[in-house]
């Protein structure tokens, strides 16, 4: 067993229900890789279709799959043929985590969502789109009451879920329990990214050995955004951003796993002082509804208090790499605190997300294991 | 030639004067390697003495050394003797290069002072000095106005001029291009610094190897402080800061040379566009006095347009490694103004800074070639 | 649970007997670090003191160390003390772990086995006499036949038995089937090492950062050698060599876990194919004694059929990081056959082996549990 | 000027013509970018064309090209327009530098040779043909004896002349000396290459980060071959393969720049000790036509006696990247001696290497400057 499977606590009550069969959509990918490694013994997921793109069409995903992982790839995945991605591939799933390229996505996922199929998207094709959350459970586990309106207006059966960019998730879980407690204002985050983020083959490695790149396409706008709408209230018009402000840098650094975000932010009551603020971080729990899932971290937040943590290489797998790690709370010169964060960006920020969506969409009745 | 050789433009007149005896002073590490290099074919500076730990007195420096440069050693120095860092040892030298550890500094520096030496030093022992300047030829060659004072303070028949932190160096060159044209208000940096910061041994490569360490003891109060004396202007009572104010993030990267700061800033007056603040960068000239040096930064600052720039493996280099470069100059979503600088560490921002400083005694008459 | 606790096999038959009392010697370094993670919930083995440099005397263990693992800490050994490296201090321990330094093991080590503890070492002290076995359990089990030789010689009441040199280990497994089922003749090793292979601070990033080591001092003798002594024969003055020679090349890579070794061999009845090879390798099983052992490899050898692995970050936790993973089978244009093998430095090569050797002493009776 | 132009002596006679018209086939990838860098401000040659794949045709160089060296792009090239690869497009070039792809070079380099175009290729080609050489001047000028044959046998005014691959270059010129003194009878070599190797993107992040790669396609084939035929001989047949034997393990490491190779070989003569090989190393002498010229090595071979040198970041631009750097050179226990070589993979090994065969055409009086 993984690192990364270490948030499958074992306590988790055994749902009282015949498994419930998922797809995965672009398996062959890094995030498609990772659904496998993590949906590999799933309490309550089976796995009945694995999606590639059409020239691999028939082959094994164990011949068709560059596997990246040092989790070995499990057999049943070897053995599973890869099927283009359409809806009538998906032999019987009701639920499908998509880990497509954006492009694809925009057209694939509204199909199966009219289907009747459940979505959990790895994909940004849709989370500007007011009725489609960003879910994140352990903090805004209530916006899938935005997912009634979203079948009303588009007439789906099914519906489409997202998880929020793999810097924003970490990011995001922080933001979520000062802002509870002290009221964020504005925010300015730096974030030194892993190339795994990138995807496969992704980033040259004669463009990264030894060096930063301080530029990743499109993610500085990800990052200003998603937060403010993951950390935003449902309305009868859809989910309504919060109103803070974040100034975001992306950089990508020759890290492999595990993206660190350095933060400073002012805060509407700022803490008496640091330890306040470590506190409420650490006190911070998830709401009811997500808090004993399979995929729920334990703990959501960890604060690290040794001068020099949290690291990507070292703190990223905490709780299975679903725990959000958090160091350095210190006052900020200017406003009012600086922090640093680390989180998975393939597990918290990417597969593991989506897994954990999933298992919401199943606690709070949407998906249906069959009959 | 090496790339970092490339300031010495062949066009400075030639000063004609006998070659000024000079010293380097903590010859054996990386910043010292760095002295003995950049000296080497100097036009003005011929290297008398080499210092070093008492332990290795008498020992040839090519023994001594752990050379750690892919220049090659140079011959002379490769059979100079080592000798122990004391005022009797310098062999004439009317010119020190310090790169002495702090607490070592804070001693011999004075008594050299007091001797008559001029140290230009890399150590952090006297920044904090008012009558010290921390000097950045191109842009505040005006402070060594303070150093009448200083002799006078003190007694000193010599004087000790600083350069700055290797983070704080190409930040505050930007910083007074921006400063000149619309006036800092506030500042928010996060580096990302490459290893040969932080000396040899240095970072284990157990800690740093496909990882980020965000913490570099000591180092934030640096660069919230540094840029402000440098920026700042000479009065009766020694260098008043400058006004603005700065928040620092401080953070090892696993590159070899080169250190990398984003930056945002709050203005007095915001350019019209982007353009304007691009302007204001590549039109930046250094006083007169500090113009036409061998050591000049040639251009002082180079503005990339391409997205992705600078990059310090690619970039720090740039004008033998003297040149700020910036890159990514575009508006922020809070304040006024996001871009990214890359600075050579241990030229621009230790061993190529004090030379460039220790020009200036020259050229304004302060250091004397031997009669 | 983590890659490296896979090898703690499930079904191995609960033992009968109270857990053991064990100590860890040396316990704050790399492999120190790498046996608390390996014995945090060993099903025979309870840690009962860990030991360190008499300077961090009284020091809870979670001050002490600099924690590099990126498992977590458990809670039981942050809280305990940290104890001088002496007889008196190790609290009861039937055995003790040793990763002390080689000349704190030539002395401390024969005091323990003098007053009946038995020492697993990971030193490299007495590696080199005939009446200590360098045990490696799924290929020379047998070797503990030696002990009996070792009490009578020195007057022992326990004894010392060593884990290989980190690259010996996997080289030393794939070796042996080869030779059993082709005879050995001569070797042609050259490893690309890990820097945890140097301890910590162990290697300066500034020396490995994107660069080859071609040297580490002392390595390519114990390559040389080692595996001759743990493929030898036990006989009436101790162990015989085995007759085949080595030639070595060790060299260090900028890895972090994980020893790769590229291997030329001449053998005495060539295999007819390289398949007959393959399959050789993939049928290599333990001694009897040392097959169902918590830490026994499961399997012992996987060989990789694709075209580009093994790879020391994707294989080297294979099996809990105590399998050894050969790939690249082909036939050697000069000698016989041509291979890759990769093992993971400082589980199978340190702490894992070293652990395993223990369970070894146990199952044979030579360490029993406390009345 | 940057360390790979160092072997640009300054002392080589001005040749008293105007400047060979060279062109520049494949000039966006690495090798390409290679020559635009050794090419500017070359004595002899003027670069009159850049070709590239024809769906950039038109394209100015600085704009098509994503300049990857530390060097500036010249302001020459960068205004060049792109031109795609064939005859007509060459501008009046009596020389072509090819850094084509394999099976473009294949179709396009026999045009080329046919109008009476010299091609230096650094594509592989036409390396296997007995009739074009494998020409690295420093060891084998002589075989340029064979371009008669070529030109007979294939009615061409021009010809082909190759380097080797990047891996053979530096372990020929070691082998050469070797070779001429004690004879050589078998070699057993292990590369550990550079990534600037692969090409651009070539290697993945994810695949090389912190990790090794224990293959690349093809190239053990190559290093096991070329080595004979460059120390072959010229026969009226073609050129005769070497008698001695290799066998090549070819790695894959994370270093940007540099092949490191060890080597281990039986000799015919064996040399008395050491010494008398390191002798052989540093005495090696080009033949007559090659000492002289702007790209001869200054020296061919540099033997360092430090324990752990030559390594690939610190040593590959030795001589400006012409230079083959051999250390470690001891008894090998098996074979006759050990040692390591460095070699600059796309200066020795690419495009300095073919500048260096341009001008030995052009010495010889193949390649004449234009009337």
């Amino acid at each position: 067993m993984s690192p990364i499977s270490q948030s499958l606590n074992p306590s988790t009550p055994q749902v009282s229900h015949a498994p419930i069969p998922v797809a995965i959509l672009g398996a062959t990918g890094t995030v498609g890789q990772r659904f496998i490694s993590l949906l590999d013994g799933h309490p309550w997921f089976r796995v009945v279709a694995l999606t590639g793109s059409a020239r691999r069409d028939g082959q094994r995903y164990g011949e068709a799959v560059h596997w990246l992982l040092s989790e070995p790839l499990p057999a049943w995945a070897a053995e599973m043929p890869l099927v283009p991605t359409a809806p009538e591939n998906l032999n019987g799933a009701a639920l499908a985590f998509s880990a497509l390229p954006s492009d694809v996505a925009r057209e694939i996922e509204p199909q199966l969502a009219s289907c009747g199929v459940w979505v959990c998207s790895n994909a940004s094709a849709f989370r500007r789109e007011p009725d489609v959350p960003i879910l994140l459970p352990e903090i805004n586990a209530d916006h899938i009451a935005v997912l009634r309106q979203q079948q009303a207006n588009r007439g789906w059966k099914g519906g489409i879920v997202t998880n929020s960019n793999c810097t924003s998730s970490g990011l995001s879980v922080a933001l979520k329990a000062l802002d509870d407690a002290f009221g964020l204002r504005q925010v300015f985050a730096v974030s030194m990214q892993a190339i795994s983020g990138a995807g496969y083959p992704g980033v040259a490695a004669l463009d990264i050995a030894g060096n930063v790149i301080p530029y990743i396409g499109g993610e500085e706008a990800k990052v200003e955004w998603e937060p403010r709408k993951i950390l935003g209230a449902v309305t009868p018009e859809g989910i309504r951003l919060a109103d803070f402000r974040i100034s975001a840098h992306t950089n990508r650094v020759p890290v492999v796993d595990g993206h660190t975000v350095v933060v400073s932010v002012a805060l509407k009551r700022p803490p008496a002082d640091t330890e306040e603020a470590i506190r409420a971080l650490e006190a911070y729990q998830p709401p009811e509804i997500a808090r004993d899932l399979p995929s729920t971290p334990r703990p959501v937040i960890v604060v690290r208090r040794d001068p020099d943590r949290p690291q990507p290489r070292l703190d990223a797998s905490t709780g299975g790499g679903m725990t959000t790690v958090v160091g350095r709370v210190r006052p900020d010169p200017i406003w009012d605190l600086k922090f640093v964060v680390v989180s998975h960006n393939t597990v918290r920020g990417a597969a593991g997300g989506a897994v954990y969506n999933a298992e919401v969409l199943v606690i709070s009745g949407l998906v249906a294991a069959p009959a």
